[in-house]
C-alpha cells in the first residue's frame, strides 16, 4: 500500500465506497442523499486543503484522506481531516496509513495541531485508532448525532498537538 | 432596540464595524485582512442560515447576529452562530438581547442545542455572556487561539441544550 496525493482520475474509484459510507448514515455527519456533484467539491480539495489515496500493488484505491485547516485567521494553525476506507478493504490498516500519512502532512504544513470536529462515539473502531495515534477525546456533544439505528448517541471532538 | 431580519441594505452599515472587529484580530477566527466580497456571503446568509440586526429606534444598526446549521447530516440538529456589536454601542446589552434571540430562533427552527465553536478564552466579557445565556465551556483547544498581543491562548467550544 502506498498513499499519494488524488487527482481527479481517482474519484470515479472513490465516489462508489465515499457513497456507500455517506449513505449509511452511521459515521459521517453528511447529508445521506447528497449529489455526486455536491460531494466532489467537498472531498477534492484545493490547496490549502489536500486530498490523498491509498493505493493497492495493482493501483486499486482502498482509501481516501481529506485535510484542510480545520479553523481560520488566529486558529488556522490548527488542522483537520476526515477518512474513508472502503468497506471491502477494511481490516487491512488503510485508516491508519492514512491517519499517519495526514498527522505527517500537517506538521510538515506547520499546523500545531489536529482536530477532528465530529467522531460519532459508537464508531468504536475509528475512536481507538485516534487513541492509538495520540489522540483524545476533548469533549462530547451530549445527544450531538442522530444515529440511524441507535438514535441520538455522542459527537466526540478529538484533539492532539502536533 | 429592536431585532429584525438582516436585508441587503443593512450591509453597508454592518460591515465598517465588522471589518473593525474581525481587523483586530482579538475575537474572530476570521482571517484579519478578509476583503469586503469575500466576508459579505460569509455573514449576509441564505437559508437555512439566517441573519438579524439589532436597531435602535432611530434605526441605528447597533449590532448582528447570523445563525446556521453547525453541522450537516446526523449533526443538523445542532445549530450555530456567531455576534457582532458594534464597538462604540457596547454595554447596552446588544450582545445579550441577540443571544437571546438566536436561542428562540433555534428553538423555533427546531434545533436540539447550539454550539459555538471558538470563544477567544481572553474574550472573557463574551464567555461570561453565554455562561449566563446557559451554555458552558464543554472543551477548550490548547492554545487554539493566536491572540495578536498575547500570543497562544485556549479557544472554547461552548454548548447548550435547547
Amino acid at each position: 500500500m502506498r498513499i499519494r496525493a488524488a487527482t481527479a482520475d481517482d474519484w470515479p474509484a472513490i465516489w462508489p465506497f465515499l457513497r456507500e459510507i455517506v449513505a449509511a448514515g452511521e459515521t459521517f455527519t453528511w447529508d445521506r442523499d447528497a449529489t455526486e456533484a455536491a460531494t466532489r467539491p467537498m472531498w477534492m480539495l484545493e490547496p490549502p486543503g489536500h486530498t490523498v489515496v491509498a493505493v493497492d500493488d495493482d493501483a486499486t484505491v482502498l482509501g481516501t484522506a481529506k485535510m484542510n485547516p480545520n479553523h481560520m485567521g488566529g486558529a488556522s494553525h490548527i488542522a483537520g481531516a476526515s477518512f474513508m476506507v472502503d468497506p471491502g478493504h477494511a481490516g487491512r490498516g488503510v485508516g491508519r496509513a492514512l491517519g499517519e500519512h495526514a498527522l505527517d502532512w500537517a506538521r510538515a504544513q506547520g499546523y500545531r495541531a489536529m482536530q477532528f470536529n465530529a467522531v460519532v462515539e459508537t464508531n468504536t473502531a475509528a475512536v481507538a485508532l485516534w487513541r492509538s495515534l495520540g489522540f483524545e477525546v476533548l469533549a462530547t456533544l451530549p445527544e450531538g448525532f442522530h444515529h440511524p439505528q441507535q438514535g441520538y448517541v455522542g459527537l466526540h471532538i478529538m484533539f492532539r498537538r502536533l
